[in-house]
C-alpha cells in the first residue's frame, strides 16, 4: 500500500482501510487457515487428532503500558507473546491470532502500523498467522486483545492440575528481570545510558519470550505433571500450580535463578532480592511439575529446546504454601492482582 | 458464591474472587470443552473432520453502548450475539466463546455478575460455553471483547466471497428496527410510554438474533453460495459480498423488508424509508447469495430453521453496486464505518 501523506491518523484513513492495511501487513497466511482476514470469521484447520487450544489476554493503556514509554512495534509484539506464552503452557503450537484494536481516532496511522508489524513479527516467529479480528474507535484508551489459537493432541496437554505431591518444580531462565525493567520505566530511566544488564531488564519488560519450543518439546515427551507460565509472578503461580493440582508447595529461596541485574537491583533499594523475585510479574517463564522418575527425560526435552532450567522446590503432600531459607520458613507472598 | 454485603464494586472483589464469580455463574461447561475456565488457556475438541471457525467482536463503553441507556445483562448477551451472528453467517456451530473484559474499577459487581450472566445465557442459548477469557482493569472506559469459537464441516463452510452472477440474494427477517431502535435510546425516550412495535425497535437493538440455525441449516443444505450478515447496514454488506465475489449487485427498494415501525419513524423524520433502511447497521440479519437451482433447498432450509426471508434483488455480471426504484436507479450507500 502506498501510504498518502496526508493520513496521518487512523480516523483519517478510515476503518475499512485500516483492515486492509492489516490483510496486506498479515501477508500469506499459513496452511492451516483456510480463510483469513476479510471473511466473517477465520477458518483453521487442524491436524488429525488434534484438540484446539485458545486463550486471550489483553493490553490496556496506562494498565500494562504507556504510549510515552514503549514503542508502538513492541506493544504489539507482547500482546502477541503473553498469548503465546499461555499456549507454550499448555503444550500447544501457535497457529492463528485474532487482534481486536480499540483505538483513540487521534491515534497517529504509523503507530498503528507499527503495532500490527509487531504482532506480525511475534505470529511469524511462531509459525502462526494473524488471522483476523477486529477494529474500533475508543474514546480515551488504546487497547489490544488479542485471542491465540494452538493445536496440540489432547494427550500431550499441559495443565496446571496434574501436578502431584513429591513432584520436582523446575522454572526455566531467571526472574526478576521484567519486574525491575519496568521499575526502570518508572524511574523516568534513560534508554541511551543504561548499562547492558539493565537494557535486558528492559527487554525483558518489553518483549518477553514465549517458551513456545519448550512447552512443546516437555508436553510431547509427556515428561512434565503440570506446567503453567509466570505471567503474575513466581509466587503467584506456584501457588496456583499447587491449588489446583491439590498439593501443597516449598520453593528454595537459595536455589531461585534472579537476574543479576534485577538481584543488584534490589540490594540497592534495600529489598530482599528472594522476596521481591518472588513478587515481580511478567518474566514469562515456564514453571513445570515433573515427577522423579521423569528427570531425565525432562531435562533431555528442555536441553532440546535450548532452554535453561533450575530446580527450585517441589509439591508436597501437605496444604502449605511456602519458600525456606536455611532453616527459615516462610509463607508465600500473593501476586499481581488486578484491582489490589 | 456468598454475596458480601461490603463488596460493592470489582476492585473491592479482586481479580481472583471475578474469575471465580465467572467461573461458577458459566457452570458445567459443554462435552466439546475438556480443559474450561480456571488455566492457562481453554481446550476444546472438535467434531472429526471440522474446522474451527473464529471470530471476535469489542463492545465499547460509549462507542456501541452506554452504560446510562443498556442494561449489563444486555450488553453482555449483545457482545456474545454479534459474535454468534457471525458463526451463523459461516455456517458454523458456536461451541465456545473466551470472554476479555476491561473494566473500570468502580464497576459495580452487581453490574459485573449482569453482564456474565448475558454472556452465559447467550452461550447456552446456542449450546455453547464460556470456556476462558482475561480479566483487566481499564482507567477510564469498559469495554467487552469476546472471541467465539464454532465448528463446520468445511464443504458445509458459507464465506463471502462464493457469490456468483445471477445469484438470487435474500434477506432474513426485517431491517431498520435497530438504528430506530438507537435512534429512540438517543432521543431519551421513556421505555415504560413505548408502543410495541416501538419496543420491538428498542429490543432488536438492544438484544439481536444471531440467525445460527438458519445459517447452518443453509449450509448444511449446501443451499446458498455465499453468506454474511448485516452488521453495518444492507447497503455495506451488499457491498462487501459483491466485492469479495467480483460481481456488481441490484437491490430492489421496493421488496425490502422494512420493519413496519422503522417505515413510520422514517416517513415521520421526512426521510425516505428505503434509503433509511439500507444504511441503518446492526440488524444482525443474514444476506444469502442463492443460485437459482438452489432456491427450493434454500427455502426448505430457512423454512426448517422457521426463519422468515424475503427475496431482494441479484448479483450481476456488471461491476455496478445500487439499487433500483421502479425505473430509477441509485449508487448503493456506504455503510457505518469506524473511524467515519
Amino acid at each position: 500500500l502506498s501510504v498518502n501523506p496526508q493520513i496521518q491518523t487512523v480516523a483519517d484513513a478510515g476503518e475499512r482501510a485500516l483492515i486492509e492495511r492489516i490483510r496486506v501487513r498479515a501477508g500469506q497466511p499459513s496452511r492451516w487457515i483456510t480463510t483469513g482476514i476479510g471473511d466473517d470469521a477465520a477458518v483453521m484447520t487442524m491436524n488429525r487428532g488434534e484438540v484446539v487450544v485458545a486463550t486471550a489476554d489483553s493490553l490496556v493503556e496506562d494498565v500494562h503500558f504507556r504510549r510515552s514509554w514503549t514503542a508502538p512495534r513492541a506493544i504489539g509484539q507482547k500482546a502477541v507473546a503473553v498469548n503465546f506464552s499461555d499456549l507454550a503452557a499448555m503444550g500447544a503450537a501457535p497457529r492463528a491470532v485474532l487482534l481486536s484494536l480499540m483505538l483513540p481516532p487521534d491515534t497517529p496511522l504509523a503507530d498503528f502500523d507499527a503495532m500490527v508489524d509487531g504482532v506480525v513479527a511475534e505470529c511469524e516467529a511462531h509459525g502462526a498467522s494473524l488471522a483476523g479480528g477486529n477494529i474500533t474507535s475508543s474514546p480515551r484508551v488504546l487497547a489490544i486483545d488479542v485471542t491465540a489459537l494452538g493445536g496440540v493432541h489432547p494427550r500431550r496437554t499441559l495443565t496446571r492440575s496434574g501436578g502431584r505431591p513429591g513432584d520436582e518444580l523446575y522454572l526455566t531462565g531467571s526472574i526478576g528481570a521484567a519486574a525491575t525493567g519496568l521499575a526502570l520505566l518508572e524511574g523516568s530511566v534513560d534508554r541511551g545510558t543504561l548499562a547492558d544488564d539493565l537494557a535486558d531488564c528492559l527487554r525483558r519488560y518489553e518483549a518477553p519470550i514465549a517458551h513456545v519450543r519448550c512447552g512443546r518439546s516437555v508436553a510431547g515427551n509427556r515428561a512434565a505433571n503440570a506446567c503453567m507460565d509466570l505471567s503474575d509472578g513466581l509466587a503467584d503461580a506456584a501457588r496456583q500450580m499447587a491449588q489446583a493440582s491439590r498439593t501443597g508447595v516449598v520453593l528454595e529461596g537459595k536455589q531461585l535463578p534472579i537476574h543479576a541485574a534485577a538481584r543488584a537491583w534490589s540490594e540497592r533499594s534495600g529489598a530482599d532480592p528472594v522476596a521481591s523475585a518472588l513478587i515481580g510479574g511478567e518474566d514469562y517463564e515456564l514453571l513445570f511439575a515433573v515427577p522423579a522418575k521423569r528427570r531425565r527425560g525432562f531435562l533431555a526435552a528442555v536441553k532440546r529446546a535450548q532452554v535453561e532450567t533450575t530446580r527450585i522446590g517441589s509439591l508436597t503432600a501437605d496444604s502449605r504454601m511456602r519458600w525456606v531459607r536455611g532453616d527459615d520458613s516462610f509463607e508465600l507472598p500473593g501476586g499481581y492482582a488486578h484491582f489490589g
